[in-house]
């Protein structure tokens, strides 16, 4: 894409209301714009992103059998009252009503209507298990929204639902959800620490949450500096400093955190009060075993901006930028539009600042914007490209075939 | 995908409840859920679908610079304030505020939103023209939901907007748009008719309607049996039957019709409430023109069953088929899942029924999903497989690769 067509173009300054590194950066950087307190508009750049993280989940998840699908967000009053959810949510879910008194829920999560799916299409053992999941956004009632895109009122998430018909059959999948999560938040770049958290009303068992230590973070976590043992503030009764209960080794430390994922084994609580029964091999009717694992989409792309950025401006890895390479044309430079062609033809995404403005202000932009590789063409590198990674000081003056080599094999 | 995986399997019978063709067919074979009343689930069948209707709508306006992007659902009470149309929609918008009294519309449009983002990152002629878009749900107070996914309270469209330093711009790429249209739904199989139409309060100009002319539909249009003029019903002043105003030598025709898409020209109405002004060449302040252009994506899918099933069920093309293939595993069936396997490695989506079932259900179940293409391998087939395209009679035995032949090719 040419920069002149980009919409929109990088700002000057950040907002002035922005507080947290996430809202300064994508911001200021075109990758978001809010329309109110805690609602974005992903921009163009920013839908980018976050299309390319929802790729890597949406692989994963195939990967363990999910099958993708879209639920409403306009639910009724009647299915949250099953659960009772309806009055003990009422402070985080918006709720309304028409003209003609039907009262609705925006939804801040999908178990209740998952689960009337299954009890109008799950008879027996037969029909179970069954792995479904969607990318879409939710609604919370956050009365102090904050920290850019950490915290909003709307955002996205990718929610998974499982149904099975044993609680073995739910723990061997909770196990296969948290080794893919494990895989998404490594191929995402994330140094992600799963830790033990408390289920609520649901259930008994542990649940887990991902998190990704940064200043940035509301949470606080405590884990092992030499193994993956960890747990979150409401579980942890130890003291930093001691040594693991999990490995010996390592000594607990403290972090503040930023939560991405969580993941809960539901048990047959939501089965039993909305009456979601299968009929097992001995032909008698039992609750529908239950499980839910979320990831915050546009969350993820916050934390990443929190712990991968300088002060000149974000960090991409090559996993989630929103171009491959970023193609600096300056005064004298040669060949602009072929090298734009035929790194095009090589299968990446360029974006190609062709514009008619100050070469300062392109550097400092494609330095803001943060686009993994750098390359630059001026009168200086004649028939030769100088290559540069946003997070590294050194330049190289490469053939195009060079370039072309190296992109494809690594950034 | 393994028919024992797909969730859900196909119903006996129709709901009780359905009375168009869409819902009816629809909600039997899997592709959709209704949550309430104007309210569906797209299960996965039908996440397919509407996935590959968005896709060749993605790629026709990608080709004419359209920048994909995603912007929020709940919106200010402020901001519609501007344009007057708090009040002026408050039929069609959900509305209503939180516990600390904000009050927020739920986006059953998004120009405001659009023009918002404009007013804020557009300063000179030199930032436009601009073409944004989001596949997005809209929300839309229908007091009475109906024609099955037709007319829901929840729906999905993808909407385009564009922004315009001149008139002449804006028609120029209204122009655009309507070809892009043209071709959209010629590739998605339709034999879609324009037809003028008037655009409300906000230009004088005629906007277009994208209208499948079907018994289904709630809409009535005019057009031509031999040239491509049409009207809807609130321009058409003219009599059935009379010679096209147009070509002089086709006749005016009558059809009910579903409209899948509309285009407006909106002019600076928008920029002037909402003082959204650039500056020109010559140094003056000048509002913004704008256009709006949508397609109904799950509409389309509605649609497209009104228009093509049998009394077995429904009949898709291979452009939004959920699946290219469905191969349907019969008692003494060899190789089934080397077939699976090869077709897959083909490149090709395969739907594989190797259920231990009835082998009538199997075949009344693919009639009814209406993949193009059935494949059937059973003891009588021996090594060879059965071919038949879903809308012919015909079946013919082929070797595998002639089967892989056929699919590449054509189908």
């Amino acid at each position: 894409m040419k920069s002149s067509e980009l919409f929109p173009h990088a700002l000057k300054e950040p907002p002035k209301d922005a507080e947290s590194i996430n809202h300064q950066l994508l911001v200021r950087a075109g990758f978001i714009d809010q329309l109110m307190a805690g609602s974005w508009t992903l921009l163009p750049l920013g839908w980018r992103v976050v299309n390319r993280i929802n790729q890597v989940i949406r692989e994963e998840i195939n990967a363990i059998n999910g099958q993708e699908m879209l639920m409403p967000l306009m639910t009724p009053r009647s299915i949250w009252q099953e659960t009772g959810r309806w009055q003990k949510a009422e402070e985080v879910m918006y709720q309304f009503s028409d003209d003609g008194g039907r009262e609705y829920g925006l939804a801040f999560t999908h178990e209740e209507i998952l689960m009337d799916l299954l009890r109008k299409r799950v008879n027996t053992y037969a029909d179970l298990p069954i792995y479904l999941y969607h990318f879409s956004t939710k609604f919370r009632n956050e009365a102090r929204a904050r920290s850019g895109i950490l915290r909003s009122r709307e955002f996205m998430m990718k929610d998974l639902y499982s149904a099975h018909a044993s609680e073995a059959d739910l723990m061997d999948y909770y196990q296969k959800v948290k080794e893919a999560y494990i895989r998404i938040f490594q191929r995402l770049g994330f140094n992600c620490r799963v830790t033990e958290a408390l289920g609520g009303v649901f259930t008994e068992n542990y649940t887990h949450e991902f998190q990704i230590p940064s200043e940035g973070g509301e949470d606080v976590i405590f884990y092992c500096d030499q193994c993956d043992w960890g747990q979150n503030k409401e579980v942890f009764k130890g003291q930093v400093g001691q040594p693991c209960p999990k490995c010996q080794k390592g000594k607990i430390i403290q972090s503040r955190a930023i939560e991405v994922g969580n993941i809960f084994p539901l048990g047959t609580w939501f089965a039993e009060k909305m009456k979601a029964f299968f009929t097992d091999q001995n032909n008698q009717k039992r609750p529908i075993w239950f499980g839910s694992y979320g990831i915050g989409s546009t969350r993820v792309m916050g934390a990443w901006v929190e712990i991968s950025h300088d002060d000149k401006g974000i960090i991409w890895n090559k996993t989630m930028a929103p171009f491959d390479v970023h193609l600096i044309e300056l005064p004298g430079a040669k060949n602009a539009l072929e090298i734009y062609q035929k790194l095009q033809e090589a299968g990446l995404e360029v974006l190609w600042d062709e514009r008619d403005i100050n070469a300062g202000q392109k550097l400092v932009e494609a330095d803001l914007i943060g686009i993994p590789v750098r390359l630059v063409i001026s009168e200086k590198t004649k028939d030769q490209i100088e290559w540069r990674l946003r997070n590294k000081e050194k330049t190289e003056l490469l053939s195009l075939s060079e370039v072309v080599n190296r992109l494809q094999k690594e950034s």
